[in-house]
């Protein structure tokens, strides 16, 4: 293994955010689910920029802010993402390079522009954002340089990668490189509303080639709400178990009735738990010896 | 005069800023003169850009901020100004539409894209502007709709718009329809450092079509320097007088030579008096009687 030119390479969805402050009426009024990112499509972008107030535009991007929180702390940060060749574009690629991060994606010069995130700010502070995914759909492996990853010692990968089509191939050469070259893969769960659109995926990456899993509290309980599922399982056979005993200490006379499924109950208790011991070693990748 | 259907109308530099943090010693290292605003051009801006930190967008332009000031009051506000049609145009003409104000302006379809001014605050808070007019020098008096200037009770016009080129045609043509109308004219005088670029024309100004003036202690000085120097030419012949006499009182030898010079300075300074009277009736369009 070579000496790491860089301390992390992010890649994700190379975005502008454009801020407003609304009211929960207005969120209401648009159908914005209030905390979440939500994916909007051209035309919606268009009608929810007409409606909502004056903005204030910020180079963003999940993967790309964190790049430039990596920089700002004195790392060598690199970042992959698409924007289109076009005035926001050109905003994020200075931005992103004023930070300090190498950034030398190119941009597309036909198709959707620049991806803008229109961000809601309520009054409680809350930020609701509808997300135009624009050129980001166009980031593909072509965008992969394998001499950039090789030579970061941690590649980044937002979980927001997973919403654009062709990105999670970009990621999973990406990941296969970092892997290669002995270095290691990190992934943002992104947020809770993300890891539902894409829980199963997930679970494969975390089990495969990540090593580094970053989630707060909402997300890791996302991620893992199969494991929550069964173990709640679990617990509903024991809890049959005591209420089918206590029923025939209570009433002695229906003893025979609930005789069979006291006898059941235990077996289906042990099948889950194995199911869920399987399903846990499975999650975090764990191999028996 | 028919009813005003609008408080006030209006015109200026439609412009995006882009703002960031720097220190003195990057002005000073730029050539960028601390607290003003600056014209550069293309190349400039693409120059100043390049070295500058990560940016912040919002809309701006001096009137077009009044005009949503004057928006957010309740007043009923009008807006006209020149933005390309581009990415930053149509940020520009959401956010002031946004913000209340009526903004139809037709953007242009070809040339420079729209004005954008590079802000750099420095940790005194201080602002420094470097300007880049882009799509502004387009503004010509056939973007001035006569039945708007007409319905509106004021016209108010930023100094500003004496740096493009046809923006004053704009300007005057605005103005006379709104005599025409009976309607009150309002100029701002922006800045000294405009008011230094220009200051003959705004003088014209003011003692012309300009109704109410807005301007700050360093505008107005800036304005009226000639006066001040006048002013100062005057004090400066009531001192040779007192020195002359002083003179000769203290050296009785030397009276003969005093002599002349004390019979002049009174001629002179009558004279400077009269010519700094004319001066500051005409800078305030005063007539006599």
């Amino acid at each position: 293994m070579t000496r790491a030119d860089c301390d992390v390479i992010g890649i994700g969805n190379a975005i502008v955010d454009v801020l407003s402050h609304a009211d929960d009426d207005f969120l209401a009024a648009n159908g914005i689910e209030k905390g979440a990112m939500t994916l909007i499509d051209a035309s919606q972008a268009e009608a929810l920029y007409g409606r909502m107030g004056p903005g204030l535009e910020i180079s963003g991007g999940s993967a790309a802010n964190t790049m430039a929180g990596v920089a700002s702390l004195g790392g060598n940060a690199a970042y992959i993402g698409k924007v289109r060749a076009d005035q926001l574009g050109a905003v994020f690629a200075h931005d992103i390079r004023a930070a300090g991060v190498r950034f030398s994606t190119a941009p597309t010069t036909t198709g959707a522009p620049t991806a803008r995130c229109l961000i809601l700010v309520t009054p409680d502070a809350q930020r609701s954002m509808s997300t135009f995914l624009g050129a980001c759909v166009e980031l593909g492996p072509e965008d992969i340089v394998e001499a950039d990853i090789a030579s970061a010692q941690v590649t980044y990968l937002e979980g927001y990668l997973w919403d654009p089509p062709r990105a999670k191939e970009a990621f999973r050469k990406a990941a296969a490189i970092a892997g290669g070259a002995g270095r290691k893969v990190a992934l943002s769960l992104s947020d809770a509303f993300c890891v539902h659109r894409h829980r199963d995926e997930f679970l494969e990456l975390v089990a495969g080639p990540v090593d580094i899993l970053f989630a707060n509290e909402q997300e890791i309980l996302a991620l893992h709400q199969k494991l929550r599922d069964m173990r709640h399982d679990v617990n509903g056979r024991l809890a049959n178990i005591v209420a089918a005993a206590e029923l025939m200490r209570m009433r002695p006379e229906s003893a025979a009735e609930r005789l069979q499924m006291l006898l059941d109950q235990p077996h289906k208790a042990a099948e889950s738990i194995a199911e869920f011991s399987r399903a846990f070693e499975a999650s975090f990748g764990l191999k028996r010896a």
